[in-house]
């Protein structure tokens, strides 16, 4: 077992997901040497210390979480519980693993977050190549998701698997479940779904969908950045939000209220250039306040079925839905005078030329020639010298 | 009475809604000299021909007019039966009006027409001003509305009436019924209501919403540019449309069809650089489908209430909706490490400082400071020697 990869899983306990410190550091020193520093057992010199200063800087200074200095006060309480071993073992145990960055097995689309991408990737499932983003798609809502946003939820995700496409969500009750769910059902390809996890994979949490979960695990892959045995602490969620995002070609709203945490994720999908859906629903739903919140203000785009979303994740043009018809009204492509014409023509009775020309209000010639094509058509007939309409054609 | 009033109401009998060629005739010679050429009194010059050419090909080629002997003999049935004094007596019989362009009462906005702006407009109701485009709403829609439909156009048409706004609608069944409707209802300014009619204003059309257009005609208006007799012809409807999207700031789509006249209305006031809004809908309702498809393809903007109608109506900046706040979450503002430490703090039992460096992955300053920070804001408490939530904060 290398050292990068025990350095990354010890690492992963020692700091909180976007600890920006941390990442600077495994970035300057790599994950061998950050774990040094950062356990006291080598002291970073004053060349690190610029580089770290200045990645710092190039991300925004105000991230709340200080230097360096302030950073190995932080992770020192922590060094005491670090067991990185142990933690491999019981992902070994559970039939899991840890990947991480330099492994083939590696979501490359991860890599889109620049120093925000993971320390490494905590995995219980199947070992088997995970979809790049352009076949991912996430479905994203509440909670307490409507009857509404469950049967829009089952719908897409279904036919997001049935196209071939990886159903990334949050393995949480409501939409997340609903999302899972459809696209186990709807999966013939090798990763029907991915659920990224707030806290450790070691646990199937919210412990109503265990079964669920453990289904996901056992067709598809449960993932989460924090070891086993991390608590799913609100800002963990948080951060959770933008692995979900950063997995996927497009994040989808399906569900979410004016302030949702799906919004959050669609956020972060707007961050990393990657495309936002939202689903449209009543305006009188609380529920979905938030999708047309994303509307208005954001960059989403309005999605109602399976094909729009898959138009949104294919590079541009590859999967155009088919242009939708709807019953084509038979006075389609008339020129203007002969849908006149066509509307002066009586239903029942039938009417001469010249009685045409006054209501119409088109000179004989017109009349003549229109009722010629109208007649090839089969809008119009001859009938006891006069015309008359020939079928029903509102 | 003027020549210019008495030859604009021929002109409306003799030619259709946006005949370009009669159109190009009234600009180029004058109404009183038009309606002579019309009717062969005069003979078009060579000057006035190319004048008329040379405006007909301004506006493109081919709308299927011809040019201008083509519409000598289109307009030549229907002048047997011009009596422009015999329907100005039947409009002031019904106490209504003609008004033309240089009328004092004339709605400026429809100028943005350009060439094709109505030559006159046949009107039912008060003789009051007409208000400006920046407060008149266009509420349009499917005549077979659901409930959904009618409720929501009910709340929109009555909100915006009580806001001061006029509502513009077909008078048709449906969406436009309903939102006639609710104007009248919250109605408080001069001109609650404008019914634009694809017919003429004499009759009611259709008989089911005779009792409702009697009332927009006693409050509002019902106006249309065909003369008093004219039957709402399909080519009628789609014309008329033009003018409801111009007289309007927003024209606003409740519910549509995938193919809906309401979509005609809405293209016409993108052409005219007007703002279209869409209420969104169930993505399973078809009603809904053209409005989804305007949000996609089109530039609508999603609306769901009165007040995001008001701010498309006003010059930027004027009616910007109030921000809408959710529920203010307790952990609002909070930093991010004050976060982390309000999720590691015990709901029941209570914490040490060190503990908590410990679960939540901060430095004892950290945690000391962040204590004091989260009591201050009643989110922790001291107890026994050790710290807890304060309250549920989830």
């Amino acid at each position: 077992m290398d050292n990068e990869r025990i350095a990354r899983a010890a690492l992963s306990r020692l700091m909180e997901p976007q600890d920006a410190a941390g990442l600077a550091l495994v970035q300057a020193a790599g994950a061998v040497d950050a774990l040094r520093i950062a356990t006291g057992q080598l002291a970073p010199g004053p060349a690190l210390e610029r580089e770290i200063t200045e990645l710092l800087a190039g991300i925004g200074g105000s991230t709340g979480w200080g230097g360096m200095a302030a950073a190995l006060k932080r992770w020192a309480p922590r060094i005491p519980d670090l067991a990185p071993e142990r933690d491999l073992a019981t992902m070994a145990r559970l039939g899991g693993r840890l990947i991480v960055p330099s492994d083939g097995l590696w979501p490359a689309q991860l890599a889109d977050l620049g120093i925000h991408e993971p320390i490494c990737l905590w995995w219980r499932g199947l070992e088997q190549q995970l979809p790049g983003a352009s076949s991912c798609v996430a479905l994203v809502g509440s909670r307490d998701s409507t009857s509404y946003g469950a049967s829009v939820t089952g719908d897409l995700g279904y036919s997001l698997a049935q196209r071939g496409f990886t159903v990334v969500s949050g393995g949480a009750y409501g939409i997340d479940a609903h999302a899972h769910r459809a696209a186990l059902a709807g999966g013939s390809g090798a990763v029907p779904t991915i659920a990224v996890m707030a806290g450790g994979v070691d646990r199937f949490y919210p412990s109503g969908n265990e079964d669920l979960l453990r289904a996901v695990c056992n067709q598809g892959a449960v993932i989460a950045e924090v070891p086993p045995g991390s608590a799913p602490t609100r800002y963990r969620f948080l951060q959770r939000n933008r692995l979900i995002a950063a997995l996927s070609a497009v994040t989808v709203v399906v569900e979410a209220r004016w302030r949702s945490g799906a919004l959050n994720t669609a956020h972060h999908a707007e961050t990393l250039g990657r495309a936002v859906g939202a689903v449209p629903g009543s305006v009188h739903s609380a529920n979905s306040a938030g999708c047309h919140r994303l509307l208005r203000e954001g960059g989403a785009v309005c999605v109602t079925d399976a094909a729009e979303i898959a138009e949104l994740a294919a590079p541009s043009g590859e999967a155009l839905t088919e242009p939708r018809t709807g019953p084509g009204a038979v006075h389609d492509g008339l020129t203007l005078e002969d849908l006149i014409l066509l509307d002066a023509l009586p239903l029942r009775s039938t009417s001469s030329v010249d009685k045409l020309c006054a209501v119409a209000g088109l000179g004989a010639e017109s009349v003549r020639a229109g009722l010629g094509r109208l007649g090839l058509l089969g809008l119009a007939a001859a009938e006891r010298g006069g015309w008359k309409r020939a079928r029903e054609s509102s």
